[in-house]
């Protein structure tokens, strides 16, 4: 917004006071009028795009404009004007502006969905502002794709909102292949990054700068004050993988990933806001390969998540890397941050693997520690003590802690006189904001520290008003961590809700147009009684199946083809207190074919379950958030969960969370679950399993591996307090011994046996 | 000198004008009294040191000094202080200058003679000034020093003279570890490199900035008018290993080797000189690799080499390489630049060993190309025609060649548009210098050349006045490729050489007494007769022993123990037309068996050797630059030439030449020639050996492995027109296919085979 309005002062003052420049406001009715209008634009010109829906529209907004009159594309009445259907914006030529487009319902037919580029014209000094791209995402996660790339140099991204894009590919990336993308000086501010499902896999990064092959360039991108809430694509919300870019003030809320550092050097990371809370081992802070990084001023809150997860990860490299993989950490500054009530918070060595050097090739053992790294001038905070502050997997030899400050006893392996333990107290400021009660001013002056001039809040550091920690006192009256201000567009509210209702029903018919007229999270209440349903239902949305009492199940029984239940994209469905009953001939769940362009869900509560081929089938591309099963009962069926067609070996997978409790299977013919992962790589952590409390009996029979349940590949295991009875199988289950997964206490009568392997062998995956 | 000008002008207006800074000239008569003045000397103070010789001392040179009031060490008179024997200097602290120191006969005790850095502390903004260091060089050449080792930011070496260091390790060297050493934007300039030795194998670079490790910084020195005389050490003269540095306006002249982008990226490379002769193909000029380089107004002045040492050579890179080995070329510039009488300049995919993928593994195959590389506006003149300019080792399908011209058809494979034919003519301005006589200045203006604004001397590149290659007319009156008062000090000459005489001799005392007190390169001319010898003869310097008459030949007899002749460094031994005879108890020619600091050589003409146990025998530190035999007799020996014990396997060995023609060898009863090299390095290509016309007979008898002539991995083998008669051994010799390597017409009679392997193996030294 500043920028538009700095501009549009230049424009004013320009017209008045130096030249008529001939400008022109040209409104356009459809894609032609607007290729022409594109076609003749000069300097100064504004192209308005009539309101309402643009279906199908591939647009090319070539011009050179000049600093002091651009050329504008802008929509009629902002957040009136969607671009939809099978669409996409190509931006080329120079000091060209977007200014508040809706892009929604709909896909891109290339590559991607905003370009800096046209063909060979590269964008320069070009702006794309107060734009929504929510949810345009391929209808195939499998095809990959990035809604804005960068390319040129002084390109802006601002005051924007991209949410729910669920296929292959980063949301934004950046691109520096060749001379004209280097030093590009981007700017990616002020913008929303709503929630970003979780992918299943690698390449769900909600920001790329470069890739490996690219990482040796100068790129100074500058990501600052933007929002990222939820962006939970995969292990890295930001993959930084070029040389100098800098991360200032930018929040990330609850965001299940990390800062990534993953190629590149010489980055700063200074000011910016980590929130996690207090259940999610998942969210992350700042993980830091290679080489020369600043990280000063940052806040950390209830980070929980550990290795690469962790508050502040510092990995081992590998020695003389392949340029695709993990460099050495050298010469890297972290001052002045603070962590509070974070889980265990520094973690140093992260990703060191000398004992699996048996399955690993020597050229994927990280084993280089970390050399002249500084850690100096930070507060370790917790409410409730944390003993355990510095989590060591390798030596800590070539890190130097100078005047750290924590207030309770460091018990940790590692015990550097420069992490002191001292009696500090907080206040609280405003949500999630702690600040130490007094300065602790006598501060560490390392090389080039004289440069850290300002706190978190742009407030002075001064030899006479400094203070440990990312904040100095006085913090000024009002002070958030959030300022959503700052962030998005002005004209787009992304919390646009409808209330859900409860709908009453009693019969087949009744059911299947509830079903269809729901809203989303709307509740569909069954009456005792059966329900007879001779199709398959189809669950697109969310939507809970509920019985109206909960000691009377209804049932309802199925004699449809294929399917009960058919889960479409966005599908989110919740059974409780009802039985489901099939006639053999299909399954109990089963996704769509292809097409599968966003995650479903299901959530299964004290729900009996019989009669069925498969309890759940899945398509390779479909994904699965949260698969829940509660209290249930699942009996006299073919095959129990198949989670296993994604075997691209590649890291993905074809559900995140996989929770059984509490429920017990009979007479499940074959496998009662399959959940696959495969292809090593590490920093693509996932596949989540809890088992936990069940009892399975008389099961696996037919299972032509003689193996119960099959969770290969998958990260986070937990097993246990289960019993298996009479199951005539070898094997009731691999567990990953490397992976920390044990069997808990399992009662195991007459049922094979749960074996530990220690160092799984998995396709390479570079 | 002008920037101390400068400053001294400064000195003084800050005097006059500004304060009266309380300055004094110390001088000092000795270490102590240096130590003791360096202590408490203050900012404008100036230390003395007294003239005289200073023996075994280690000079730390610490102080503060300011922009305005640097603290100086000089020589009372310049060029008169000379430190000497175990000695080195270390210069720590601000502004400090050391003017006209002179470093001989010594070596440092540390591992450099002059380091900007005292232990922890670096200097910063220090020169080195006006200093000379001549074969100031390790007793061992295994031992590894450098002579100067830049730490530090803003530090200077200029207007030094610095020759003959022969031991492993780069005469300059700029050290990257650590945030204090990047961004340093050292200045090397004005200085004058003499000769340095061929070094037989790696480690032998002039100057190297950085290493692999540290290849990811970004350095900034700037590398300019350096004169490169002659710099023989290894195949990169200069080698680069960090990121920004700049390369401008040095000549390399007669130096057999590059100047090489071996890691590190976005280096200028602008208004060198490079200048080659007819003779020799190991002088190159400038290898590529990596990414961003822009090479520019170079000149390149019949230059020979092929492969790696060809004019422009552009490698292949390692997909995904290690950080040690090879990146992809990409995003190069090569424009502007001027090849006259170059043999094939352009050399693309050079390193690609794609067929060797059966000897190595694949993190050493060279199959990535170059890509997005931009070629120029350069200029390809021949006198004589040279059809073949493009050397291809793999596809060109990633170069881009845009009006480049050259003066004669382009017959090589790879045939762009953008090569074009065209009749131009030169002039001769002076030596070496050829300028095209018109400007062709309809040029070729690719992304970012509107930074191209200057040509080789300086003169301006305008849309109006421009030219392809190097030069725009109109030249200036005068102008010329070599301004020798540019290099070096004001008062070093580094061609002072006494003139050589002739001694006559006609008795053995004589000749030892002659030996002894001859000066380099003195003739002693032997009368006819016998000459006995009973103790061994040592050579240190350049002699030659002659026949007064060349069709009666003197004969030495010896009965001296171990040796006849005891080569020592700088041995240079020339016999012509006499005959040497041995009892059977001693070798020909012998090296120390340590301490073999500096090269030797021995060139055989028209001599007769019979009766000795080895011809010659050498130590693992010793290196012979050359050994020539021509139109001599060796018979009845135990065995020939053994440059056999250097097997570190690290690419080095024992002599770099090894040139046997026109000679017999009778009765050798093991092998008549042992030439070692070991280690896969193509980068370190090295040992030479030509064969030729020769005769071998009765010989290899007690040759254990039944091999006459032992020449395993040397890489330049010329095995042509010998007779092999009757000697009972399997194997004559093996010959390195990969390496071009193949029999010419040999005669063989009775005498065992010539085999060729395509591809050795070699152990892998990374």
């Amino acid at each position: 917004m500043k920028r538009i309005a700095i501009i549009s002062t230049l424009v004013i003052l320009f017209i008045t006071t130096k030249s008529l420049a001939q400008t022109n406001s040209i409104k356009v009715l459809n894609i032609n009028e607007l290729n022409n209008a594109i076609k003749n634009c000069k300097a100064g010109d504004q192209i308005i795009m009539a309101n309402g829906v643009w279906k199908d529209v591939e647009i090319k907004f070539y011009g050179k404009g000049t600093k002091e009159n651009p050329i504008t594309l802008t929509a009629e009445t902002i957040g009136k004007v969607t671009i939809e259907g099978i669409s996409n914006l190509k931006i080329g030529g120079s000091n060209l502006i977007v200014n508040g487009l809706y892009f929604k319902n709909g896909y891109t037919p290339s590559k991607n969905v905003i370009q800096f580029k046209i063909d060979n014209k590269i964008a320069d000094n070009c702006t794309v502002t107060q734009c929504v791209i929510e949810g345009f995402t391929q209808p195939d996660r499998d095809v990959s794709d990035h809604w804005v790339e960068f390319w040129g140099r002084h390109n802006e991204l601002s005051h924007c909102y991209l949410t729910g894009k669920s296929n292959f590919g980063p949301t934004i990336m950046v691109r520096l292949e060749g001379n004209e993308n280097i030093y590009n000086y981007h700017h990616i501010t002020n913008n929303h990054f709503g929630p970003r499902p979780r992918k299943g896999g690698p390449h769900g990064e909600t920001i790329q700068l470069g890739d490996s092959g690219t990482s040796m360039t100068p790129s100074y991108t500058l990501v600052s004050n933007n929002f990222f809430e939820r962006c939970n694509g995969e292990i890295e919300v930001i993959s930084n993988k070029s040389n100098f870019n800098e991360y200032r003030n930018n929040v990330f809320f609850e965001s299940e990933g990390s800062l990534v550092l993953r190629h590149g050097n010489y980055c700063t990371i200074d000011g910016n806001v980590f929130i996690g809370n207090d259940n999610s081992t998942n969210i992350g802070g700042i993980r830091v390969i290679n080489t020369g990084h600043w990280i000063t001023n940052n806040y950390f809150y209830k980070i929980k998540g550990k290795e690469f997860r962790s508050a502040l990860a510092v990995m081992n490299g590998i020695p003389k890397s392949p340029l695709n993989r993990y460099n050495q950490v050298t010469d890297v500054v972290v001052a002045y941050n603070s962590f509070i009530d974070c889980k265990s918070p520094w973690q140093f060595s992260v990703g060191s693997n000398v004992s699996q050097s048996d399955v690993l090739p020597a050229t994927e053992i990280r084993s280089a520690r970390p050399e002249r790294v500084v850690v100096a001038n930070n507060l370790i905070y917790n409410e409730v003590a944390d003993v355990n502050p510095i989590v060591n997997y390798d030596k800590v030899d070539g890190v130097t802690f100078k005047n750290n400050i924590i207030n309770n006893e460091n018990k940790s392996e590692v015990k550097p006189e420069g992490l002191i333990t001292k009696a500090v107290t907080v206040s609280k400021k405003s949500k999630a904001l702690f600040v130490s009660n007094e300065n602790i001013s006598d501060v560490y002056s390392g090389f080039y520290f004289e440069t850290i001039t300002k706190d978190l809040f742009g407030n002075a550091r001064t030899p006479n008003s400094n203070n440990v920690g990312a904040i100095v006192n006085p913090v000024k009256e009002n002070a958030v961590l959030i300022d959503k201000t700052k962030f998005g567009t002005h004209w787009f509210n992304p919390n646009n809700v409808v209330k859900p209702k409860t709908i009453n029903v009693s019969t087949s018919e009744a059911l299947i147009t509830a079903l269809k007229e729901a809203n989303a999270h709307d509740v569909i209440s069954l009456k005792k009684g059966t329900y007879k349903l001779n199709s398959s239902v189809v669950i697109n949305k969310a939507v809970s199946i509920v019985s109206a009492s909960k000691n009377r199940k209804p049932e309802l029984i199925f004699s449809s083809e294929n399917t009960a239940f058919e889960m479409h994209p966005n599908g989110n469905l919740t059974l409780e207190n009802i039985v489901l009953t099939g006639n053999k001939t299909q399954n109990t769940f089963t996704t769509l074919d292809k097409y599968m362009s966003k995650a479903y869900d299901l959530f299964i509560n004290n729900v009996e379950i019989k009669n069925f081929k498969s309890v759940l089938e899945v398509s390779k591309g479909s994904f699965a958030d949260t698969v829940s099963v509660a209290n249930s009962s699942i009996k006299n069926c073919e095959r129990g969960f198949m989670l296993n067609k994604e075997t691209n070996d590649g890291g993905d997978y074809n559900a995140e969370f996989v929770i059984i409790k509490n429920t017990t299977f009979d007479n499940i013919q074959e496998v009662v679950l399959d959940y696959y992962r495969g292809g090593y790589d590490e920093s693509t952590i996932g596949g989540n399993l809890i088992l936990k409390n069940n009892t399975f009996t008389n099961s696996g029979k037919a299972e032509k591996d003689s193996i119960l349940i099959k969770n290969r590949g998958i990260v986070n295991v937990e097993f246990s307090k289960n019993t298996f009875k009479n199951n005539p199988v070898k094997l009731i289950a691999i567990l990953w011994g490397e992976k920390g997964q044990e069997p808990g206490e399992n009662t195991i009568v007459n049922s094979g046996k749960i074996e530990v392997v220690q160092n799984l062998e998995l396709k390479l995956m570079y």
